[in-house]
């Protein structure tokens, strides 16, 4: 949430983790990452122990050691802080690699969204899903940061394959991003304790959805 | 939640509908369903008003005209009045109908999940899914009565279609249920207000599931 660097670009994968970072420049300070680092820790800490409801940025700023007003010069409200928190442990709004087919491209991106469902993000995931029920600008901010970013990741792998002549193009590519990532979202959104999920079963469980993703996108 | 009918089998959709009907009998009582019908749709308004942390069984009660004795001497627990609640307002448990094609019964099992993420069902289910991130019990009972019923669903379609020689048999079928459900969950359970989304717009989302999903089972 550095205020000093030069402003990213709508590509630019910082701007997909940092989504209110552009919306309201402030007046510059100097960098502190570390001071930053424990803030977010200190807000995941907070949430994956009481939930969103509970968590005060009072709460937040105590246990990282910090004044409120320090908290609240990075970020100007509760929602903001939380989705910045949330982005630093939810790893799949990343650039899509082009690996060169498009079993390889979904391969990979079906890996990233399984991880970033399970383990401590699956969790907050979770939280952060239900309270967006009742808060329209969190489930916004929710849908512009993790779920967007994915569909766009889907639709590009789609549209490399198609140029490539692999497969031909798909129509109501609009629902690609639901149709490939859905799947392993109905898998761990909803299943219970998905912190207790390792690695290696979150990437297996999305190894053995890929065939499923494959033809259901017309390379089957 | 009728504790003087004979049990139903575990083939029964009621069974499903009413999960913890048959973990805790108790003594009889006479049938007044208008007034079990006033405490769930009353559970109901206090849910979607409040959402699930700020629900009290006495808030129920008193916005049902009953005592909470009343209350308890149906349902035992705030989870398991809730989850009632819930189906309800949730079809999406019912038996599959046998339409003859695998096209007919995706159809029609895709259209039933896309109601029930929709309206107030819909709205209802993000603040489930919500609070069972935090609360194991829900998140196991939300699970057997919303989830599992309907992946048995999708397997027995694809199943049939199979017997019939419409597609090949597939592996990994206990992925099936996600595969064809998964979408539209991923469509509606994490958008801004799903109680916005009128019946029309419900099913025709879900008629344009209905493709993908077919590919993806191996009806090309």
């Amino acid at each position: 949430m550095t205020r000093t660097a030069p402003p990213a670009s709508p590509d630019d994968p910082r701007t997909l983790r940092r989504p209110a970072a552009e919306t309201a420049p402030r007046r510059g300070r100097p960098r502190d990452a570390a001071r930053d680092r424990a803030i977010l820790d200190a807000t995941l800490a907070v949430l994956t122990e009481s939930g969103y409801r509970a968590l005060t940025t009072a709460a937040v700023a105590a246990r990282a050691g910090v004044s409120t007003a320090t908290l609240y010069r990075r970020w100007s409200s509760k929602d903001e802080l939380v989705i910045a928190a949330a982005a630093t442990h939810i790893e799949d709004v990343r650039t899509q690699p082009d690996t060169g087919t498009l079993e390889g491209d979904l391969r990979v991106l079906l890996r990233d969204k399984a991880a970033a469902l399970t383990g401590e993000a699956g969790r907050l995931m979770q939280a952060l899903v239900g309270e967006a029920a009742q808060n329209t600008a969190l489930a916004d901010a929710l849908t512009a940061a993790f779920l967007e970013p994915v569909h766009r990741r889907v639709g590009e792998a789609v549209r490399r394959a198609a140029e490539r002549g692999q497969i031909d193009s798909v129509p109501d590519a609009d629902l690609l991003g639901a149709v490939v990532v859905g799947p392993l979202m109905s898998r761990f959104l909803l299943m219970p304790r998905p912190d207790q999920v390792d690695a290696a079963t979150a990437q297996a469980t999305a190894d053995r959805f890929l065939p499923f993703a494959l033809r259901a996108v017309g390379a089957g």
